[in-house]
């Protein structure tokens, strides 16, 4: 029975990802520091450590505990707008976090390790994204994601440490943090009219995702560590149809089954059209499952609804307050 | 007249870098934690101040009290082979102190920043180098240095900071620290030499570089920041020809006047050919003067016979022991 590590086990993609690993009979250890998931969203068949990957002395505790086959690395402050005022934290997270881990599994013979990056990475390419695209983050959240990358591979080449890393974009689904006002804008659209208030909008709102279901993308994350054609490579995953912001506001009202206000805000930094070219995942893994947006919020709204709101707490060490979208500053 | 910060300007590139300063007329402020510079070789008009980059209070406590106009930042630990076996050291040095930095930039209006990169972001592509090139860094030390490229583009889009980022290649000249093993391949020699010890090489020595005087590199550096045109913009810099390093080693050993063996130790893991294209160099900047290697050399030994031989201490902080090339293991 393979004995796989999760970090950030607790939070949104890593809770399902848990969940289907021991369905695939891994023995699974959750690693999470509970900043943006939840305890109660750990199989309860898995073991929980509560812990940052910052530490690298727990850490190193944890894989001479254990003999890791796999390494799912999922921790992250995913909050890619967020991430121009909080540049060390984001690179202390998510890039130094991200080599303590690949430190270890070097260090402990770590089969696979499994990275999930972003769609960030590509930056303001003219869609589709594909992954022959030289890579041009435009903010910081990319750049460190972009940088563990090349640090995987500088890894294998040099220490032989097999890795998938995988770039989705635009995930949500039930357990999603929707108490983050930085990030994830299904969960902060359920949340708001959950609250009664209006749906906030960045600009015109005729931004477009490909909003991308999480049951579709953990089978293939967890999976991947027996595709040894997948090693050393990148995969974009998600779904293919681009949806505007307008569209998802009506969609995830439809869901709720409530009719809210649409608020429009200044327009922040951020790319334009980010969708995805999944050719390479399909050639290396298959045909891949696409749950209808409608179906998928129908989904979460359900989960949602059961949870209730969430406080949305402000971000507290803000480094540079300059040109921070002031509805992020006014925001109660 | 201008004010202008140097980190690591008790150090190599930025002990040349500041004297070229202080000759425009700059007033200049030394950043150097003396890891790898040495206090007596900062010019004594410049005011210095032992401490690192990574201290964010005090960094913000030396941008409160002066008011920069530049920054040029060139503290960093550039030991490219080695990085692979100390990745967390790397990126705290290399990346988050390059942060700390930037943000301070941004946060006290600094009108432009100047960051060396190196010739690593381009790792094993096929020479001669262009700016244009898909970056292809393949370790962590060429890694950190990209990320710190895209994250001063990050800073310039979203919050106007102008930079100018060089990307030299193999420097050498006085003041460079001969007393580490683990770089800088010049120093290595005439430390060798004036030891007694044989002229150690990697592999067959018949890797290539264009070996670049120091003094060709700094004075395009210190005007930079009066060249609009530069801002935003990538450089690479330094000599056009490649020679190998057999041939390296018979020109130190003249330039020395001293006759050595050369020990031929196990291969690492490196790029086999590396120079670049300085075309857009040339076209910004107009013509750049171009030392003979032998003339470089010969100033070089000078010095280097004046300052005599140094001890070449071990790093203390490996993180990842395997792999390490046997040499650096063995050398006493």
């Amino acid at each position: 029975m393979p004995i796989s590590l999760v970090t950030g086990g607790a939070g949104f993609m890593g809770a399902h990802l848990v969940k289907e690993l021991l369905a695939l009979g891994h023995e699974v250890v959750v690693l999470d520091d509970l900043s943006g998931g939840h305890a109660d969203q750990v199989d309860p068949r898995a073991e929980f450590i509560e812990g940052s990957i910052l530490d690298a002395e727990l850490i190193a505790a944890i894989f001479a505990k254990h003999r890791f086959d796999h390494v799912y690395h999922l921790a992250a402050y995913a909050a890619e707008g967020l991430s121009h005022f909080i540049r060390g934290f984001n690179y202390r997270n998510n890039l130094l976090g991200s080599v303590n881990l690949i430190n270890a599994s070097v260090l402990n013979d770590v089969k696979c390790f499994v990275f999930t990056s972003s769609i960030a990475v590509y930056g303001g390419l003219e869609p589709p994204m594909r992954e022959d695209m030289c890579p041009h983050p435009e903010d910081p959240y990319g750049v460190a994601k972009l940088a563990v990358e090349q640090d995987l591979a500088a890894a294998r080449a040099m220490f032989g440490l097999d890795y998938v890393v995988f770039r989705p974009h635009n995930v949500y689904g039930e357990y999603q943090n929707i108490g983050d006002r930085y990030r994830n804008v299904v969960g902060i659209f359920m949340n708001q009219l959950m609250q009664g208030r209006p749906l906030s909008v960045f600009g015109d709102g005729e931004q477009k995702r490909a909003f991308s279901y999480v049951g579709d993308i953990v089978p293939v994350m967890a999976r991947c560590v027996s595709v040894p054609a997948a090693f050393g490579e990148v995969f974009n995953i998600g779904a293919d149809m681009p949806y505007t912001v307008n569209r998802l506001a009506g969609s995830v009202m439809t869901a709720m089954g409530v009719k809210g206000e649409m608020l429009h805000v200044e327009a922040r930094n951020e790319v334009k059209y980010a969708w995805s070219d999944h050719e390479k995942l399909i050639r290396t893994f298959g045909p891949q499952p696409s749950t209808p947006l409608e179906e998928g919020l129908a989904r979460m709204a359900d989960w949602a609804r059961r949870v209730g709101a969430r406080t949305s707490r402000r971000f507290e060490a803000i480094e540079i307050e300059r040109e921070l979208p002031p509805y992020w500053v006014q925001q109660g």
